[in-house]
């Protein structure tokens, strides 16, 4: 059978999931921030009561997960395939929180743009009639980041202004073939764009192109216009990223501004908290989407949200080669449905 | 439409898509083993003409991609969709290695299963009717290895007999809705097990848990046995873990040994060549499939091929932080056809 694949690289999804349950647990910089109150679970301790901070994040992907199911009323038994992602080398944040969760396991590497690229695949799954329940899971963890990617925290560098904040969150997402909604209605995959940026502490601009390129491509596809969308959102290009991409579009004469933001900027607030350029990481797009946002369309606050992952697919030995960053955006398209 | 899901874990594809290409690129010591004259590039030149280690695994990933493509007489612009993946920290291989290929891009980590991640979904988006064409591709490096997960190359540490040699290989396979086989018919994407081993230079006994434990869900889904198949093979567990997991089914009364064999074994000689218990990374099973494995079923050699990708979720900090290795294996069954 004929899926429908709309233009280049869009899919429209002809039995589309429903989230039936979502959850994100974050930290207490991110329960502070103007989305505080969205989340599920606040961890005060940076450590969620384990011995160190990449433990501590998988501690947050487990509590997301078990919320969110929680919340589905369905156990791990009952899901098919869990789809998890996150930032540390080899990406043990997930291995180690799914290990003993009994669910087969498909491990993800997207950078930031995890989230996106799960809940897309977990998706397909179900529309593709290969599973009735599978779950898409992304984490990261400001400490544990810090460490593998910059400095000791100990050490109290200095951080530029461009440069974005790693969220201590996880987001769960609970898909299931029957649901009153939200939906995945459409998913468009993204490809791989690199701008020529080098400066690893402005990932919001090497992001951006490829968010531009995946958007573009998405509305090409299907024939929308940005105001299709009642809200269109990035994670996380952060507040350089953000006005780049808005610049872009500009120059083709659409103006995203009325429906466009971006979980980087919306995740912590720029007078209060010392973030500067925002929010990153794959729990900022993560916790965002599976609290504020799916709970926006549950409520009706928005019918039609398009959710755009960015990743930048750098590693620090590729920054130290002289490399650029490669960026990619997945989008993924959700329906409020009723 | 339902799909056909068999048992617990496994799928059957009602459209299995066709193999239509594959190719492996291998270092100098892989090209001079047993299986090297089914390679289709060997490279004598440990940086692939390149400036770091790290971007000659790219260039192989690269080679073998193209390779493959070329087989299939198809262009990087007629693939769907391309998954990729790599041991290398934030998984930068793939990415700079499709970086420029201009085809929509689902980053993968799954350690040495990895390869069999990749085909499982790949075949899936073709049976699901998401694609006409996707790709799957592999690598690791050596020396890319060393430095990032042990010491210094210059050091000369010394290897204990139960540690593997990570391969440098990449694999790429193109699969297709239309061709004349192989066909992949069946997937069982495995669940994390952990036996507590937490000797990082024993892998293969740390991922056998995981081989025996999808292994027994596809016998147990399909209500197959091991006879059923002409060849079972892991990647890679290496002599230490393929014993283990001989051992495991004879517990239970049933003698892999006629149908078995491992990647990580074959890809060596045991006398001539330096390797202890054998191969392993993502690179090696990878490249046995799409070389030796693919080449021999498209030659008759054998009928029906179980591919199970077996990796070891761990990290040097997750070691380093005492905990036990995770591990995990996705079962991927292969039919010649006609």
């Amino acid at each position: 059978m004929e899926r429908k694949r709309i233009g280049k690289q869009t899919l429209c999804l002809t039995n589309p999931p429903s989230v039936v349950g979502s959850a994100a647990a974050v930290g207490k910089k991110e329960g502070e921030g103007p989305l505080g109150s969205a989340f599920d679970l606040i961890c005060e301790d940076t450590y969620c009561g384990e011995k160190s901070f990449e433990k501590a994040e998988s501690a947050l992907q487990r509590l997301a997960l078990a919320h969110a199911l929680n919340k589905a009323r369905l156990s791990p038994a009952q899901v098919r395939y869990l789809f998890a992602g996150d930032l540390l080398n080899q990406c043990v944040a997930s291995s180690f929180a799914m290990r003993d969760s009994g669910v087969p396991f498909l491990g993800l590497y997207g950078a930031c743009s995890t989230m996106a690229e799960g809940l897309g695949l977990a998706a397909l799954m179900i529309d593709g009639g290969y599973a009735d329940c599978t779950c898409a899971v992304a984490s990261s963890h400001f400490c544990a980041a810090e460490r593998q990617f910059r400095q000791p925290l100990e050490y109290g560098g200095q951080r530029t202004q461009t440069a974005q904040w790693t969220a201590t969150a996880a987001g769960a997402a609970v898909l299931a073939a029957e649901g009153s909604g939200p939906y995945v209605t459409h998913v468009t995959f993204g490809r791989i764009r690199d701008g020529g940026i080098r400066d690893v502490s402005n990932m919001g601009a090497a992001m951006a192109q490829a968010a531009y390129d995946t958007l573009c491509r998405h509305f090409e596809d299907l024939g929308a216009a940005p105001s299709d969308y009642d809200l269109i959102v990035t994670g996380d290009l952060g507040r350089v990223g953000r006005s780049i991409v808005l610049d872009l579009f500009r120059r083709d004469g659409l103006d995203l501004s009325p429906v466009y933001d971006d979980c980087g900027v919306l995740l912590y607030d720029q007078e209060r908290q010392d973030v500067h350029a925002g929010g990153s990481g794959c729990g900022c797009s993560a916790a965002v989407l599976c609290a504020w946002i799916l709970n926006g369309v549950s409520a009706g606050r928005w019918k039609r949200v398009l959710f755009c992952g960015t990743g930048a697919l750098m590693s620090p030995t590729s920054a130290g080669q002289g490399e650029s960053i490669p960026g990619i955006c997945h989008a993924v398209a959700i329906y409020g449905g009723r």
